[in-house]
């Protein structure tokens, strides 16, 4: 109203770089994805939580390497400075540093060994220019226990994963699984002092290549012949257990490379009873956050390996604990926003239309829209998904209106002999039709999610 | 791994207040309630969208009455202030702004009239010791139209948050409609200058009752009977048109009280002809926010209406504009977190488990987990979810795990004549049971959430 102030103000709109929105029609895409997720999470029996979306900036610092770099301070705009009870606090990056803090604060309210799934948004301060995602929704699945934790879970959560890819139209999609313990035992069994630091350069592999990986390993003080070592190791790849006969090969004996060995060809040999092809042993899989401890796992698209990684985890046996218990847990997260953006650019996924509407029931002039409104009623109460039309223009205009949404059919109220009719608008065919027994075609019921291109 | 770094830091647990979590039980609750109302907004052909967390804090300031007090300012921690491209950023405190910004900006690729549902986490910066909610959850409907909106919608959106009152295992919720325009026209009738602060003393209300309230106008400088007269409006109060009549016989005359008459009662005899008791009318209702310009929509729980509006909204005709186009819109938001909140405190809805599983299959030996593991792919093959025994345990122990969890079947493996068997672990009834045929009852397939206390 003209005396509420001016709240007319004209503001200029400025797209946000790394803070992608989805128009309705890719929106259906990606609810679909996270109906599938969910759905197969709940299937195997992992309930879900969410957890609030911000933490104390120190815990969330030194959690995940360099994310210190990525975090979004979070502070009222009209708080004065050192207000109390006011700590200083931070978006979260992920969702496992959030969980593994959930599982310690309400430890004493949950029943171990604890599944969940999280299907949450998080961010990441990234520099603008690099056009990087700044906010993107994760869907996490993670079982903890108090003190030990079942090795068997480390196949379980893949083969989760494995059949939501199954289930999803996306192309193929291969798991790839490590365990740390291998390269930690290898590179201690060839006289290797800083693990971590050559796990680094190892991880550079995709992007420099072997040569300069070699070279840079030579330079951190390796001898040439553990630097070939180190990469020989890096190139194993196998779809069953003969990695570990390969391994074997290059004759490096260490107790703790026996253990991940072992622990390794456990989840690739229940992948394969399970899941035929969907896991591989790649060696060279390191993952850089640094709280995983034992097995890894990154998912690249077949083909498309270049595009980089899409689900993610590993087991991690310290990140959780209150200084006298700890929960080691294992997870695996699908990064959605990031494979979602690259399926809808490359045009390998669409929605069949993008309202949810499979009828639009027109209106022939508004004294008469109640009684659109009750076929509206009656369909709904059938659950068919309907729209009223919005005006009562011409009947060519209501029909652009279904057509420009994808909406099916077009409703018209006592349109033949004493009764009702329906038009599939992109056949044109009209029949009789009463709002208490029409069936609508399953296929049309709801917009449907497909591979395309 | 021991060289990966100090991960195994304890820290300590600092609960934050104003930012609830769920434990897995009440999550159930508040999905269950997410679902009824998503599927409803779908069965009313409005498609979902979601905005970006944040806006920049220039468009959020002066939007929403206090809202600059509110306000969580975003922004890298490691970043350098000035950094390019970065413009100031605050979480959003509602969905409705960030929506008027997303028709804007996406207009060129909307079709309009254009509805959408979205349901979102909402931050807002308030002070701790308030013990209000700083993170929670919104579930919106608008329509937006371009120049013009049908005052039809008005009528439209609140009988669809009617309708998921009905299916949802609430108190009963009646809508409290009003249409600012009545106000505005009576107080002009009656020689008001100062519109918007009269409405706002009013507002104030069930605060502190009609007496300061007369008291506080008398200060603002209206005169003793002008002050009378408009708190006897505001007491006016009618569950179907009579509200008109009433009005009336308080003898002031305004062109703007007459046009908000007329469209009050419309949206209150299509609420008595879809949904009868649903949708009162409310002379007092005024909402806060400064963007709505015509009806006002305020929800109260039957017999708790000191809990306050946990359904609100209205239209807003100039909220969105480019300076050349305006975009008058009408929405309404369902405030879910503080909702369920009040009922889980008072313990009026519960969830019949916290586990999705149906059934835990039992694990006789960890040799023959992968014989567990078979049946469990069998029954989930089916839609029935399950989850296998986290460890071969006394069978006692993993039927305990199904009770602490809430899952009601223990599937036995070979346990009868070469067969397997399912136990009803409420009952304690046993019977032999093929995973490709076994009959999960309905009401046990999944969590149900109830009303209960």
């Amino acid at each position: 109203m003209s005396t509420s102030g001016p709240t007319a103000r004209a503001t200029k709109i400025t797209p946000l770089s790394g803070f992608p929105e989805h128009l309705p029609q890719d929106r259906v895409v990606e609810q679909h994805f996270i109906d599938v997720i969910r759905s197969t999470f709940e299937l195997h029996g992992f309930p879900g939580i969410e957890t609030r979306a911000v933490e104390p900036v120190e815990r969330l610092l030194g959690k995940g390497g360099d994310a210190d770099k990525e975090i979004y301070a979070v502070s009222r705009l009209a708080g004065e400075p050192g207000e109390r009870g006011d700590a200083e606090l931070g978006l979260h990056f992920d969702l496992t540093v959030p969980f593994a803090r959930y599982v310690v604060e309400h430890a004493g309210r949950l029943s171990f060994p604890f599944r969940r799934h999280q299907i949450q948004k998080v961010w990441r301060g990234e520099r603008p220019q690099e056009g990087r995602f700044r906010e993107f929704t994760q869907c996490d699945i993670d079982v903890v226990d108090v003190g030990e934790l079942a090795p068997h879970f480390e196949a379980e959560v893949p083969l989760v994963m494995a059949e939501i890819f199954a289930a999803l139209p996306v192309p193929p999609m291969v798991i790839q699984v490590n365990n740390r313990m291998i390269p930690e035992g290898f590179y201690r069994g060839l006289g290797i002092e800083d693990v971590a630091g050559t796990l680094r350069v190892v991880d550079k592999l995709d992007k420099i290549g072997p040569a300069k990986v070699a070279a840079l390993l030579v330079d951190a003080g390796l001898t040439q012949e553990q630097a070939d070592a180190v990469l020989r190791l890096a190139q194993i790849r196998t779809e069953d257990a003969s990695f570990v006969e390969q391994v074997r090969a290059l004759g490096v004996e260490h107790p703790v490379l026996d253990e991940g060995l072992a622990a390794l060809r456990a989840v690739i040999e229940t992948g394969m009873a399970n899941a035929p092809g969907a896991m591989v042993a790649d060696l060279r899989i390191a993952r850089g956050l640094d709280y995983y401890t034992g097995t890894v796992y990154e998912t690249q698209v077949v083909g498309h390996e270049d595009w980089g990684s899409f689900c993610s985890g590993g087991r991690y046996d310290t990140l959780a604990t209150d200084g006298r218990t700890t929960y080691p847990g294992v997870g695996i997260s699908i990064g959605l926003s990031r494979l979602l953006a690259l399926l809808l650019r490359e045009g390998l996924v669409t929605a069949t239309r993008m309202s949810p509407a499979a009828v639009l029931v027109a209106v022939l002039d508004e004294e008469s829209r109640p009684a659109s409104v009750a076929v509206a009623t009656a369909l709904r109460s059938r659950g068919i998904a309907c729209e009223v039309a919005p005006s009562a223009a011409k009947l060519g205009k209501q029909i652009r209106h279904a057509e420009r949404r994808g909406i099916p059919f077009v409703w018209f109220v006592r349109a033949g002999e004493g009764g009702d009719q329906v038009k599939d608008i992109r056949s044109g065919e009209q029949v009789d039709a009463d709002p208490l027994t029409w069936q609508c075609p399953p296929e049309d019921l709801r917009p449907r999610v497909v591979a395309a291109g």
